[in-house]
C-alpha cells in the first residue's frame, strides 16, 4: 500500500487543472483529459501539431481488429484469436501556421499554458500564448448525441499575422502496441471520409462542418483536410462539428445523408445541450465531501468518467477496463462490468445497468459456443472480450476463471432486485440464469470422498492461486446461481425439465463451502490453510508487482492473495454472513492480501467500515478516488482505470455510506472518516432521487424527486419522503 | 489398451524383414531400418532417388538449432528459446541412371523388393530387380568408429547397360516441421564438404572415399558429388566410406587431415570390425525367448536400438526420446534417461550409464542458471533439453515437473549402488547430489497446518494433474535425494555447512508422504482421493488420446492418471514398501490409469508380476517390445520410441526376471509367462557376465565370464559362479 502521489494537477472541487506543461507528463495529461460518450472516446491530445511524445488515441466502442493467438503448443479449448480495440480517426485534426511557422509546442516557445477539465459542464479547455497570439481550444464529445464531437478554436492577437489553419479528419493513427494502422479508405468527399477495418469489416463514416465554410481541399490517403488562410488581428473563432458514424455490418450501405441533418445544428447548440445534460446528471449522481478537497475532486472525476464511458445507448457495447482512454487492455470487457460497474449504473443510470446485461444476452450465442469448446453445456462467458468470444490467450485465466459466468447471474440478480425490472427478467434474464446454471451443472462434479458437489480446476478472482479446487467464492456464487435460477423459473415459468431443476437444487444443497465453525473462517479453496506462508506485509515495496519480480509459478505456491475472494463474497452477499464471520475472515485474509488487483483496496475499505475498523477503512480508501489524477500506479499514461473508478464510488456509498443492496430493500449504516466534516451523495432508487447527507454522528435521508423510498437505516426500516429524516448514530 | 498390431514386417528371431514394398509404409520402414551409433543416425531412406513420400532424416547427436519461444503473454522463468535437433547431411546420397532412366522406385517398375535389418550383425541390406539388373544395397554406421558410415552397392546384370552412378554428400535436406534447411556451406573440395549451422555455429566436416576412385566432380550449393559412367554386365560393386566429423566449438579450426587416416581403411575392414563388435555386444546383452517369436524379435529390436542410440563415447551427448531416428521430440533428452534408460545401460554398458550422468554433470552450469531463473538455489534440471537449457515452451511441464531434478540424484544413487563406481561419486556425483538437494531445499516449503515439509505447485510424472501439492512420488524422491546426499557427504566429505546438512535432514524427516495406514494407500497428491471419478476402463477407444479429444483443462480435474506415480515410486524403491502396500496401491491406481505415457504399461507389467498377478503382467507386456515393429500407436513413421524400448527391456528383466536393483545386492524372483517355454538373459554385473535362464518352475543362474556374483534369489542369498546354480520356484 506504500504508493506515492504525484501532484501534477491542481486540486479543485469541480475541475482538473494543469498549469504549465511538462512534456514528461504529456501522456498522463492525454489520459486525464480524455473525452468520451460511450460511443466514442478521444484522448486529451493537442488539436494542433505536437511532435513530442504522445499517443494520438481515438477510439470507438466495439470497433476492433483481431489477430490469431499462437502458443508453443496448442491444446483444445484455448482461445484461437484475440480481438482488440483499434485506434481510429483523429477528428480533431488541426494544423496551424503563423507567419509560416508551424505551431508545435515541442518546438515553438509559448507561455501561459493552461488546461482544465470542467466536470460540471463536460468541457475541456486549453490555452497558451505564442508571441502575442493567445490560442484557446475547447472540445467535447456530445453526451446527448453520441455521433457528435465539437471543437472550438479562439485566436486572439494584438498585431497582425498571416495564419494558415488546416482542419481535417485523419484515419492514419497507428495502434501503438501492434505498430499498425488498420484502416483502408473506402470513400471520400471534400468534407467526409469513409474507412474500413481490414478484417472485421467495420466502417466509420466521418463528416465535418466548420464555421469557416468550405476551404481549400487537401486530400491524402485516409485523410481529408480543408485549408483556410487568413490574416489575424483581434479575435477569430473557428468552430468544427464532426459526425462520426460506425457501421458494424459489412452488408449494409451507409446512409450518407443522415450526417447532414446532424450537421445542421451549430457548435453552440450542441454545446448548450451537452452542458445542460451534464447539469442533469450531476443532480442525481453527485457526491460532496466537505473537508477533503482531494477526495472531493477525485470522486467527481470517477463519477464523471463512469458517465463518459457508458450510458446504455447500445446493448452491443460494454465497458472496457480502460474505457475509451487508451489501448491498454485492448478495450476488453472483464467481469468488472457486472461486479463493480453494475452497482454504479444501477444507482446512477439504470438504463446503462440494463444494457450491460443486454450485452451478455446479445452474446449468448458466443457463450454457448464457448461452453461446447470446453466440453460443457449451457453458456460459458469469456474472461475478456470485445465481440463476445474469448480473447484471453493465457489459458489459466481464460479457461479457469469460471467465476466470470457466475458474475453474469449475480448481475441479473442484483439488477432485478434493485430495479424491479420484471420485464427484463422475463424476456432476457431467465435465459441468462438457465444457461449459466446449465453450464455450472456440467462443469462441476462430485467428490467421491464427501459426496459434495463442487468445482474442481478453477481460478478464483484471486489470480495468485491457479488450478485450485472448490474456490469458496466460486462455489458460493454458483450455489446462488442455481438457487436464484430455480426460484425465478418457478416464479415466472421457463422451459426447464423438472429433473434438471431438481438436479440443480441437489447441487446447490450439496455445494461444498469450506467453513470452520470454530474459527468462523471460510477456507479460500481446498487446502488453502495448508499453503506455506508468505509475509505479505513485510514485502519489499521495490519488488512489486510480483508478476515483474517473481518467477511465475512461485506466485502460486504461497498463501499470498492478489485480491480477497472470501471477503468479496461476504460483501456481495452481505446478508448471508454474520458480523463475526465478516470480522474474522477480514482480519485473516487482509493480512495475506497484496492488493495487486486495483479493485482490492476499495473492497477492504468497505468491509473494514462494516466491521467498525474505521482507521483501516480510511487507510484503504486513501488513493482509490485519485489513482489516476495522482498517478499512484505510474501507469496513468496508458489510460484511466475506469473500472476502479466504479470501485471508488462503491467505496464511498457502500463503505462510508454503509449501503447494502443485497436485501429486499436498501440498507444503510453511515459513518464518516475522521477528517471529513460532512459528505453527501445522491442516488437513483427506482426512479426517485435519494439524497444522503452525513455529518459526525448524524445522517439525513431525503427524497429530492419522486416517490417515497423505503430503506433500512441501522437495522430499522424507514420510509423516506421529500420531508427527509434525521438519524443520530 | 485396445491397440491393434499392423503386421507389415516378417517375424524372425534375429531379423526385421520387409518383403515387397508398400509405399504407404515407406516412412515406417525408414524408422525401423534406421542405423545409428550414438554419434550419428540415419533413417532407412533409399540410397538412390525416391520421389515418393519420405523423410530424408540424417541426424547428429547434439547438433541443433534454436528458435525463440513466443507466448500470448510472457512470465518470468518461462523458457525463452527452444533448441531442436536439425536434419543434417545425407551421406548415402546416390543417384543411379540405367540407359538414361533414373532408378526411382516411385516411378520405375521393379520386382523382388527385399529388405532386412540383421540385428546380429548390425547391417541393413536391401535388394530389388529392375529389368534384368539386381541392385543390392548394404549399409552400416560403425559401432566402433563413430565418425564412420559405410555403403556398398552391388549391381548384377545379365545384359549390358549404360549406367551412370552419382555418389555424394548432400546437406540440403530440410527440417520437416520447421520447413527449413539450416546449413550454410563453409568449405568444400572434390570429395569433402564443410557446412555450418546458422545460429548455433556448429560445423560438420564430411568426406567420402569410394572404391571407384575419383569421378567427375559435380558441385552444387551444400552438396558435393562424383559421377561415374560405366557399362554394366555381370557384377559390379561400389563401396563408399564416409567420415563425418562434428566440431561444436566455433572457435576451433577443423583438422582436415584427420579424415585421411580414417579413410585409409576399406569398407570391408570397417564392416568386419562392426560385425565383430555386435557379436561381442550380444554376448552380454541378449535376451532369448522360446515359444514367442514375436516377443523374441521385439526384445532384440529394443536391445539393438538401445545400443545403436547410445554407448557412452561422449559425456556431452544423451538419449533423445526418439534417438536419432526422426525429428519428432526434437532430439530432446527427458527424465527417461535416468529413470528408464540408465538401468538398461547399467547392466549392458556401464560406461554409457556413467556418461548419461556425466551429461548432467557437464550441464550443471545451465541447471544452476535455471534454478536462479526459478528464484531457487542449487541446480534445476530441464524438462526437455539438448544443450542443458530448458526447451519446453509449455510452462506447466517445463516449470512444474521438478521431479526431473530428483531423477538425476536417483540416477546417481542407482548407478553407484550397482556399479560401485566410487570415483564417479567423489568426482562428480557428490556435486550433483549437493546441488539437487540445495535446489529442493529452496523450492520446498513448510505447511503451517502440520509443520511438514513439502513441495507445493508441482506436476508429477502423471501429467494429467497439474499444480498439485505434495505429489507423493516427488516428495518421496526428494526425501531420498536429501538422505542419500547427507549420507554420501558424510562418507566422502564435501564442503557443505553442517547447518545445511541438518536442515536437509529435518526436511527429509518431516517430508509429507500422504499415507493411510488403514487402507495402505499412498495418496498421489494432496486431495487426490477427493478428485471426481472418471471411468477410465469405460473410455471410448476411439476418443483417445485425451489431449486430442478433451478440452485441455478438463484433463486436470478428474482422477484419471496418465501414468502411475505411486506405483512407479514403489518400483524404484522396491525395498521401502511391503508387498501388501504394493498390491493395494497397484490395484487402486491401475484402475484409474489411462497409460497415455508409453512408459506406463511396462511399469504395470513389472509390478503386476511382483504382486503375483501374472495374467495382468502378461497383458501389460503385450505390445511393449513391438510398439514400433507393429506400429501399435500408428506413429512409427515419426521415428522409434527409443526410451520405451528400455522400458520393454526392464519389463523382461525386472518383470519376469523379477530383478530388483535398489538393494545392497541384486535380487531376483523369476517367473515365466504361460505361453513361453523358456527365456534367458545375460547382463553385466560389476564386470561379470551373468546369465539367467528360466523355464517353468526352474531358474538357472550362471556367471559366464568374470568374478562370482552375489545375488538374492527368492529372498535367499547365493554366490553365483561359472558353475551356476538351479533354483526351483
Amino acid at each position: 500500500m506504500a504508493k506515492e502521489a504525484k501532484k501534477y494537477f491542481k486540486v479543485d472541487p469541480w475541475k482538473i487543472i494543469e498549469e504549465g506543461f511538462d512534456p514528461k507528463e504529456g501522456r498522463v495529461g492525454e489520459s486525464i483529459f480524455s473525452m468520451g460518450n460511450e460511443y466514442m472516446g478521444i484522448r486529451g491530445i493537442f488539436d494542433e501539431m505536437y511532435s513530442g511524445d504522445k499517443l494520438v488515441g481515438c477510439y470507438f466502442n466495439g470497433v476492433y481488429e483481431e489477430k490469431p493467438l499462437s502458443y508453443p503448443e496448442y491444446f483444445n479449448g484455448l482461445a484461437k484469436r484475440c480481438c482488440f480495440m483499434i485506434n481510429a480517426q483523429n477528428w480533431l485534426y488541426t494544423r496551424i501556421f503563423v507567419d509560416g511557422v508551424e505551431i508545435d509546442l515541442a518546438k515553438v516557445p509559448f507561455t501561459n499554458f493552461y488546461r482544465e477539465l470542467d466536470m460540471k459542464t463536460g468541457l475541456v479547455l486549453r490555452r497558451f500564448t505564442y508571441k502575442d497570439i493567445t490560442f484557446t481550444f475547447e472540445r467535447f464529445t456530445s453526451i446527448n448525441y453520441h455521433y457528435i464531437g465539437g471543437q472550438k478554436i479562439t485566436m486572439q492577437s494584438e498585431t497582425a499575422h498571416d495564419v494558415k489553419l488546416i482542419s481535417g479528419i485523419d484515419f492514419t493513427p497507428i495502434h501503438e502496441e501492434e505498430g499498425k494502422n488498420y484502416w483502408t479508405e473506402c470513400d471520400k468527399g471534400d468534407d467526409y471520409i469513409v474507412c474500413a477495418t481490414q478484417t472485421s469489416g467495420q466502417r466509420i463514416y466521418s463528416k465535418m462542418k466548420t464555421s469557416f465554410g468550405a476551404g481549400k481541399v487537401i486530400s491524402e490517403d485516409k485523410m481529408i483536410m480543408q485549408e483556410y488562410d487568413f490574416s489575424l488581428q483581434g479575435e477569430k473563432v473557428f468552430e468544427k462539428v464532426v459526425y462520426n458514424f460506425v457501421e458494424r455490418d459489412k452488408n449494409l450501405s451507409i446512409d450518407l445523408k443522415m450526417a447532414d441533418s446532424y450537421l445542421a445544428k451549430s457548435y453552440d447548440d450542441y454545446r448548450a445541450e451537452h452542458v445542460a445534460r451534464w447539469a442533469e446528471i450531476w443532480k442525481h449522481s453527485d457526491v460532496e465531501i466537505d473537508g477533503d478537497d482531494e477526495n472531493q475532486q477525485g470522486i467527481r472525476f470517477c463519477i464523471f468518467n463512469m458517465h463518459q464511458t457508458y450510458h446504455g445507448d447500445d446493448g452491443r457495447l460494454n465497458v472496457g477496463a480502460k474505457g475509451l482512454t487508451g489501448e491498454k487492455y485492448s478495450g476488453w470487457t472483464f467481469w468488472d462490468s457486472e461486479t463493480y460497474c453494475l452497482p454504479f449504473y444501477m444507482f446512477n443510470n439504470p438504463k446503462a445497468a440494463k444494457n450491460l446485461l443486454m450485452y451478455r444476452y446479445n452474446t449468448l450465442p458466443q457463450a454457448k459456443e464457448r461452453a461446447i469448446e470446453q466440453d460443457c453445456k449451457g453458456s460459458c462467458y469469456p474472461m475478456v472480450t470485445i465481440d463476445g468470444t474469448e480473447s484471453c490467450g493465457v489459458w489459466q485465466h481464460g479457461n479457469l476463471e469460471i467465476h466470470v459466468t457466475a458474475a453474469i447471474a449475480y448481475g441479473v440478480w442484483h439488477y432485478v432486485r434493485n430495479t424491479g425490472d420484471e420485464e427484463f427478467l422475463k424476456n432476457y434474464g431467465l435465459e441468462l440464469l438457465v444457461e449459466t446454471s446449465r453450464y455450472f451443472a456440467s462443469r462441476g462434479d462430485w467428490s467421491p470422498k464427501t459426496g459434495e458437489f463442487g468445482l474442481w480446476g478453477v481460478m478464483g478472482p484471486d489470480e495468485f492461486h491457479m488450478m485450485v479446487h472448490n474456490n469458496t467464492y466460486t462455489n458460493f456464487m454458483v450455489k446462488k446461481n442455481f438457487l436464484y435460477t430455480i426460484e425465478m423459473v418457478k416464479k415466472y415459468g421457463y422451459d426447464v425439465p423438472e429433473e434438471e431443476l431438481a438436479q440443480w437444487q441437489n447441487m446447490a444443497d450439496k455445494m461444498r463451502i469450506n467453513y470452520d465453525e470454530k474459527t468462523k473462517l471460510f477456507e479460500q479453496h481446498d487446502g488453502y490453510f495448508d499453503f506455506p506462508e508468505y509475509d505479505v506485509k513485510g514485502m519489499d515495496p521495490d519488488k512489486v508487482p510480483v508478476y515483474k519480480y517473481w518467477a511465475y509459478d512461485r506466485i502460486f505456491r504461497v498463501n499470498m492473495l492478489k485480491q480477497p475472494d472470501v471477503v468479496l463474497m461476504q460483501f456481495f452477499y452481505s446478508k448471508d454472513f454474520t458480523l463475526e464471520q465478516k470480522r474474522e475472515n477480514f482480519y485473516f485474509y487482509e493480512h495475506r492480501c497484496s492488493h495487486e488487483s486495483s479493485l482490492s483496496p476499495a473492497i477492504h475499505s468497505i468491509m473494514a467500515a462494516e466491521i467498525g475498523d474505521l482507521d483501516m477503512a480510511e487507510e484503504y480508501m486513501a488513493y482509490g478516488s485519485r489513482v489516476d489524477i495522482d498517478d499512484y500506479n505510474r501507469n496513468a499514461h496508458q489510460g484511466l482505470h475506469v473500472t476502479s473508478m466504479s470501485a471508488a464510488w462503491m467505496n464511498m456509498i457502500y463503505g462510508f455510506g454503509g449501503m447494502r443492496s443485497d436485501g429486499d430493500i436498501l440498507s444503510f449504516k453511515p459513518n464518516i472518516p475522521k477528517k471529513w466534516n460532512r459528505y453527501a451523495f445522491t442516488i437513483l432508487v427506482r426512479g426517485s432521487v435519494l439524497k444522503v447527507e452525513v455529518v459526525k454522528n448524524k445522517a439525513t435521508f431525503k427524497v429530492l424527486e419522486g416517490a417515497p423510498v423505503t430503506v433500512e437505516i441501522y437495522d430499522k426500516t424507514y420510509e423516506i419522503t421529500t420531508e427527509g429524516i434525521e438519524i443520530e448514530y
